[in-house]
């Protein structure tokens, strides 16, 4: 393995797999699309610490993850299948190598995670070192936060490497940023630095020496005394790619067992000028670069620029997600009305609710799994007060290549029993302006969750309104299909003609309130449910919990995902994977129809 | 109303009144319960706000809320029915007064609604001052840190009131308590505050002048540039209990215009001897000051110091609330065992993780409407990972006198969707041990709820094991009664005698895994589940679900909460106000038993 290779090597060896593990990344990402720029960017600091460190005894945890392939690579893992069905995961994964001291997929858990590492190895005597890897935009959720103020006395043999690469996903201008590195951006440390470098450029325990004065020199320069007052021991700020500095400091900390902050600048994208010019842009990219392309977040951003011009109520929130959820038009034309939070998705829906108590409607754009950060600001912040806040939802339902950390199945359940809330599932882009309009005009908190990817346009017949929540979009006399979401819905559709039954497709386009009109109507009948998302808990439970708390006996059979976390695939194979196929529900339908 | 009294008024007057509202706090708190430390602790804030804004024009903006008992009284409200049924809330809550400008009851929340209230103050062009009061606990909130730390340009006309107790519920170690006021509690700030006081004293524009001259050098002396970075005017250290001293300074903030942060410091519990003693203790009281008493929390803490003696890898982990969940005896037993991580749910949850992996069981006690907060640590750094954390959920179900922001009645329907967690609801303290034991022998994520309050024990038929997931409580052959979670078991015990059916009673125990070997058996008969919770995906749509995805059609009916917010009363009124209580259940099975 090549990380064995690397324990232990001197700088120079070390370039040469820089160079190696860059090429290999471009070409991973070019064929299987994924993380490029934050990769690019911490090559060599990955590499440092693998020199330097001895993992998997010490223990290495990455914030987010989406920087862990040059890990992945030094560590038996060749990412030929990154992404794919039952090949490497995009992030850390513990089940997949014993190299990945943590899982993680979401931002802010590793100076938390560390922390408890840490204890955990105080307390039962063993020795081992912590090293929490953390972006500077991460450092400004609230997770993160919490764990860096903990407490005044952090647990020795603990390294936080921050790896300050001057963004978050978009540009990073929030004031922690400026906090901690006010100097290194600017031409003056980098001058100073590299005069540091000349000066004091000895090896042995000379050099130790030196290189200590210079840290303390660098401290005092930069004046930073953030992390110092939170009980770390500043270091830096190091070039985050030069290989010889990275691991003289590393070495040098290695040896201290103080709890230590790391401060790297690195450049995002680094070695590849397309991805350093526009990093944002490489931040995760399709096979070929391509750029991604979701007609609900298109639609969405869209539909927002069109009444943006006539509701001078309506804002847009996001964190740190605003190309993600289709907002860049939105952004551009309407500035003053965008507000984006950085990856701090609590405070973002706090801001919302403070604006809608203003006077506004906030229009918080985010994806599913990330909302889940967000889950008692929703309860406690904006539906308590029964506040006007639309949330849209992107990515619910499979998220493909993502994989475990971030699908979108769980919303649904989790947001369902929240009072005043009411949930919509449109079943494709037209439907989704309708929807939209439709929660504008309600004035409570509202969300709408739709799927990444393309949606087929199924044609209307019949705009929602409070009398036809629900709508039938296929008649007959057979099992009754409720479907929930854009994907369930067509595939309701196709299921219908691959069966041959003649069965009644309705699209249950809310899930909350139910359409009891239609429920009551159909009571009689075979009831099938069909939705993309945990049936625990989801659409089909709240239409059984329906019919049993009014104690009405139904034949009714509800089909959902089962309660497992769902890995890495396209999204198509984890339908199937889960049995949600059109052609998984087909079967159910003449199965259900057959029955007695 | 007094409000109107007060504004515009000199220190002199405003002394009186604070005397007063002194005197009727304690007499309110006596009669009733609520918390007390903290409201004595903020009267001379509070009555100097109302001296110098215009409220309810200016927005003022409470965090958590427990503080608001004198700014109720300001505003017409006279707390001889506080926390009681159909009376004044403990909280500030916008239905009530529209001096309420923000609903309030869990933390940190305050400085992102004031965030978002500016920004839609300013974009529609309207002119008033937003104010937000915050406790130097709370801001060591995710949250608070997110919004602090949002931007390095704050808006104009937004105030923070920092009111710093130096201690959070029990005593605040953070770092961040160390960044904002390392001086503040040392003599020697008192002394140069006196000698700045004597100094400076002075009015008109003169005064005016000289006292920016005071308030600069304070900040020289204090060097706090924490603020200064985010976008905020640091002003103080000052006297939080000098009304001279505050109406000066605020008045003087109130003609800024800027972002101003304004540091007060204040003794909780001043000004009332025992409170100033032992704020803890004084938090959050009973009628007649008596000690909260809660059995489940008695018997876990109790629970923890028997199982911690043997079982060395077991440590507990606390959001700030130690002796609310029964481990203030564990904390005295094994210090090196508990953690407390402030009033901040998330990293809590993240950090257990950690832990987790680190060998430990972590045992995270905290209460089920604060558990809200770390919703996606436990989905995405517990639950995923499988790891064995057991989290016991305090507080679940009515909570009785701290109403909608409190309740208990969220976490079933939340957490019951979430891949790899068990979920358990024991019927009184001696299952709460066999639950807690099995639990542990799982080595997977696992939930325990539990009601506060006092619980019989209601004797055993069968230890909880892999195959009795369930007991049969009590025979019968009629209805089933599927009762889960302890008032609801004690409650369907009770009515089966006022019912006079015959009827089978089930602990339901397990709320996850469901016992489906007992489902199965009792597919046939009448079954009738209750529990305290909300009905929309909780317990009952759990068993309703299950017979749907076998499509097994059942006669079935459910009961539980409805979903909507439950204000303050008894959580035996409540229980009656959502029609649960024993009566409710014995009205329900003499119909279900009616039934053809």
């Amino acid at each position: 393995m090549l990380a064995d290779e690397i324990r232990g090597c001197k700088a120079k060896d070390a370039e040469r797999y820089a160079q190696e593990l860059r090429d290999r990344l471009l070409e991973t990402v070019r064929e299987h699309g994924g993380h490029l720029s934050s990769n690019l960017g911490t090559v060599e600091l990955t590499l440092a610490l693998y020199a330097v460190f001895d993992f998997p005894k010490d223990k290495l945890i990455f914030d987010v993850g989406h920087q862990s392939y040059a890990h992945k690579l030094l560590t038996g893992r060749d990412l030929s299948d990154l992404r794919q069905r039952g090949g490497t995961s995009g992030f850390p994964d513990p089940e997949e190598s014993e190299y990945d001291a943590f899982a993680a997929g979401h931002s802010g858990t590793s100076v938390a995670a560390g922390l408890g590492m840490c204890a955990a190895r105080d307390l039962r005597g063993e020795q081992y070192k912590v090293v929490s890897f953390i972006g500077d935009a991460s450092l400004g959720n609230g997770t993160a936060l919490e764990a860096v103020f903990s407490s005044e006395k952090k647990p020795e043999d603990f390294v936080v490497v921050l790896n300050d690469n001057g963004m978050s996903i978009d540009k990073n201008h929030s004031a922690l940023y400026r906090s901690i590195s006010k100097m290194t951006a600017k031409r003056r440390y980098r001058t100073f630095n590299s005069f540091l470098s000349r000066t004091f450029k000895e090896t042995g325990a000379f050099g130790r020496k030196l290189r200590r004065i210079k840290y303390t020199l660098k401290g005092w320069f930069n004046k930073n005394d953030f992390f110092e007052r939170c009980g770390f021991k500043y270091i830096g700020p190091v070039n985050g790619h030069d290989l010889h500095e990275l691991i003289e400091v590393l070495t040098d900390i290695r040896k201290l067992h103080e709890p230590v902050i790391l401060h790297a600048v690195t450049i995002k994208g680094r070695g590849y000028e397309a991805a350093e010019a526009e990093p944002a842009r490489f931040h995760g990219v399709r096979r070929n670069f391509a750029d991604g392309e979701n007609s609900f977040s298109v639609a969405l951003g869209r539909l927002m620029c069109e009444r943006a011009a006539s509701d001078p109520a309506l804002v847009a929130v996001t964190a740190a997600m605003t190309d993600g959820v289709g907002l860049a038009e939105f952004a551009e034309k309407f500035p003053q009305r965008l507000f984006d939070a950085g990856i701090c998705e609590e405070s973002a829906v706090t801001m919302a609710a403070g604006m809608a108590k203003g006077g506004l409607v906030p229009v918080v754009c985010i994806y599913s799994t990330f909302l889940q950060r967000a889950y008692d600001q929703i309860v406690h912040d904006v539906c308590l007060q029964n506040l006007p806040v639309i949330f849209c939802i992107d990515r619910a339902g499979f998220v493909g290549a993502d994989g475990k950390t971030h699908q979108g199945l769980l919303e649904l359940s989790a947001l369902r029993a929240v009072p005043n809330l009411s949930l919509f599932a449109p079943k494709d882009c037209a439907e989704l302006a309708d929807v939209f309009d439709y929660a504008r005009s309600k004035g409570t908190p509202c969300a709408i969750r739709y799927p990444n990817g393309y949606a087929p346009n199924l044609g209307s017949r019949q705009k929602i309104g409070d009398y036809y929540l629900w709508e039938t979009l296929s008649d007959g006399d057979g099992v009754v299909v409720l479907a929930s979401g854009a994907r369930a819905v067509s595939r309701a559709l196709e299921a219908k003609k691959k069966s041959g039954v003649d069965c009644k497709v309705i699209n249950c386009r809310t899930v909350k309130p139910l359409d009891e009109r239609v429920l009551r109507e159909i009571a009689g009948k075979k009831i099938l449910t069909f939705e993309e998302g945990y049936l625990c808990g989801g659409f089909g439970a709240a239409v059984a919990e329906y019919y049993a708390s009014c104690a009405q006996p139904v034949r009714l059979k509800i089909m959902g995902a089962e309660n497992k976390f769902v890995p890495h695939a396209t999204a198509e194979e984890q339908a199937r994977d889960c049995r949600l196929t059109a052609e998984d529900l087909a079967r159910k339908i003449q199965a259900f129809a057959a029955q007695e």
